[in-house]
């Protein structure tokens, strides 16, 4: 932005929802959203959920003429999908895999073989950082347990934007947050960050009603699911904040509605959202008024704080349990040696074990000591991250109220 | 440092091996190194493999009058063991994990285990960035399986610091890096952040010869592995550099030589680093001549993507011959449970199966089934940041050969 003063940037963020075998009429979406793209030229496209490289491939090169930069962000076993296609250069990436994400053994969630992080790329046009990510996701409103998990990737994701976006002048994030409006994760982000939410400051606004982007409308989403909420719920953002003498405005968000131009389907199970923002190199930038800002800041970190506790001490009775498992097999191996020994011995000739349960129960035994191990490790890692994370909060808080 | 010209900064580094029930006299040695850092009064000091949190809270405890703030870094199972105290107050930490970090059933080297991480502190007089830190052990210099994985480290380290410290104005970092000083991992390192060597910089020196941390004298140390190296190695580093304008001069660089002060036993099986760096604010940081500096750090990134190509190719060998494995087993169990399915029906009663051979078997084809598909799994991750790692590598090639 060097001698221009003002930039308008287009920006189009999307869960594309691509995973192979699982997602319905993939390939023919992928192919629908890579062509409005290229017909729609928006400057930044921030991906998630495009968890095969061969459709990101077959992106890259349809819009390798309006989009000439991109970016594919590896991880996990799945992939978390993230990518971003630019009409600026992308001058450098670097990719944050949060250190907690669900469990491995919830199969059914496949949270954690995504590897879900933040694909953070640097560049386009001046130091603009863009960041697209995934959070996990909710599985259950009225009983979530997995929001520890959740506030601790939202608190890390928090830390992580505060850390890397010192020397930017603009930073954008785009991405699924797994999260509502009001939640107590989404608070902590906006509140720890100062990241404004393009929905509640557009100037003009189009598309779902409230920004939802889970709606019932849509063909491909789960309609249990959203029954407590006819309207659908908002989990897609674009949050945005100008860091040094830049001011950023939204000056219009759009959301999808369902089918596509002139298709029967919609691109993905989530609508798209799309923000035009006008960046503006002036003063300083608009912030909040400081005083509040900072009360209300105290007050939602402690609430996040009391859950990540909350959670803390779910993960130390799993790991306890889980502990004290391994043991008792430890045990019955123990017990089933020595009574084996004794039988070759001679001891007990009269009355020798059925060798088939024998060998059964001592199979069992090691299949569930090398289970009760892994899970005990597992937890143990869990525990000390999420310690981490109160510890850090605390320190955090301990800021707050002495520096306001 | 506002107001205040110049700064004279005293930092100590150590890698204390203070692993609960594997470190030889451990708590001995605690209450050593904090007896010597209390008298001592040195500005920051960096700590490694404090696995035991007790030995933290001791430290903290007897510590607090002369390094008011300090912090644990949480991580892994075992533990980093990476913790900061400082004389100056911490404003806000930050941790992060490398994405690749050895292998979990290489349980001899426990790397795996402990979670090796970076830990960033942000405060002390002035934006002063601390990194305490430690990399993948070299297990065996001729067959170095683990150094993919070190480049990885050193990579997504460079990558981290880079991103962090762009509103610092002094980054320091002290760890043990597990490398040579002439290993690519730490031209790497050194080339990408513009970090400089207290050592090579010191004007005094006063130590180990060549500055060495591992020595053969020391009574902890495995002398076998020293062997080739009759003078020791030095693994463990004080890296600096000014970012904004400031000039950051080493003054003094120290290393502990054996046995501590008025005892019989050295600190750790490591030696200590001791830096004095002279801070002052003027001008423009000194930095390497631009044009020679590109040029070299081109052949480095070239270097250590050639390694990471070569770690990432055995990745994909071990990720297809375990999957092959897992197939196997599976298959296997299917056979048999459609040999169990015709004995059932009634067919070859005549020859039945010896009941425990078979479930014998079962058990073992269902272990192998287990243990192949979560090596399966593992690998897969492995080949994902080791792909991961080699794109960014080329992005960085790409960007110093266009602007150089």
């Amino acid at each position: 932005m060097e001698g221009d003063p003002t930039l308008r940037l287009r920006i189009f963020d999307l869960n594309c929802w691509a995973i192979r075998y699982l997602s319905k009429r993939r390939q023919e979406r992928v192919r629908l959203i890579g062509d409005t793209l290229r017909r729609e030229g928006f400057d930044l496209v921030l991906l998630q959920e495009v968890c095969s490289e061969q459709d990101y491939s077959d992106l890259k090169v349809k819009l390798a003429g309006c989009y000439p930069f991109s970016h594919y962000f590896r991880s996990g076993v799945i992939g978390s999908g993230l990518c971003v296609f630019s009409r600026f250069p992308i001058l450098d990436t670097l990719l944050y895999q949060y250190s907690l994400n669900g469990y491995p053994y919830m199969l059914q969630h496949g949270d954690w073989f995504c590897g879900k992080s933040v694909g953070i790329s640097v560049g386009v046009t001046a130091p603009l950082l863009s960041l697209s990510l995934q959070l996990h996701a909710e599985y259950c409103r009225e009983k979530d347990a997995y929001l520890p998990h959740r506030l601790v990737q939202a608190w890390e994701l928090a830390q992580f934007i505060r850390h890397t976006s010192k020397a930017a002048d603009v930073v954008v994030l785009g991405g699924d947050l797994n999260m509502h409006p009001e939640d107590v994760g989404i608070r902590l982000l906006r509140g720890w960050t100062g990241l404004r939410d393009a929905f509640a400051e557009a100037t003009r606004f189009e598309g779902c009603k409230n920004g939802c982007t889970l709606v019932p409308d849509n063909c491909f989403t789960d309609k249990s699911e959203l029954l407590p909420f006819p309207l659908g719920i908002r989990i897609d953002y674009i949050l945005y904040k100008a860091i040094s003498s830049f001011t950023v405005k939204c000056e219009e968000l759009k959301t999808t509605t369902g089918p596509a131009l002139g298709t029967d389907i919609p691109f993905s199970d989530h609508e798209a959202v799309m923000a035009t923002l006008h960046i503006q190199r002036q003063g300083q930038p608009v912030g909040a008024t400081h005083g509040t800002a900072d009360l209300a800041l105290v007050d939602v970190v402690t609430e996040a704080r009391t859950e990540v506790g909350v959670g803390l001490r779910a993960a130390q009775r799993q790991r306890y349990s889980s502990g004290r498992m391994a043991v008792l097999a430890l045990l019955l191996l123990l017990l089933q040696a020595a009574a084996a020994l004794g039988t070759l011995a001679g001891l007990g000739t009269e009355q020798p074990f059925p060798k088939l349960s024998f060998c059964l129960l001592a199979f069992l035994a090691l299949g569930v000591l090398a289970l009760a191990t892994g899970l005990h490790l597992f937890h143990t890692m869990e525990v000390k991250m999420l310690h981490g994370t109160e510890d850090q909060m605390w320190m955090a808080l301990r800021a707050l109220q002495e520096h306001p």
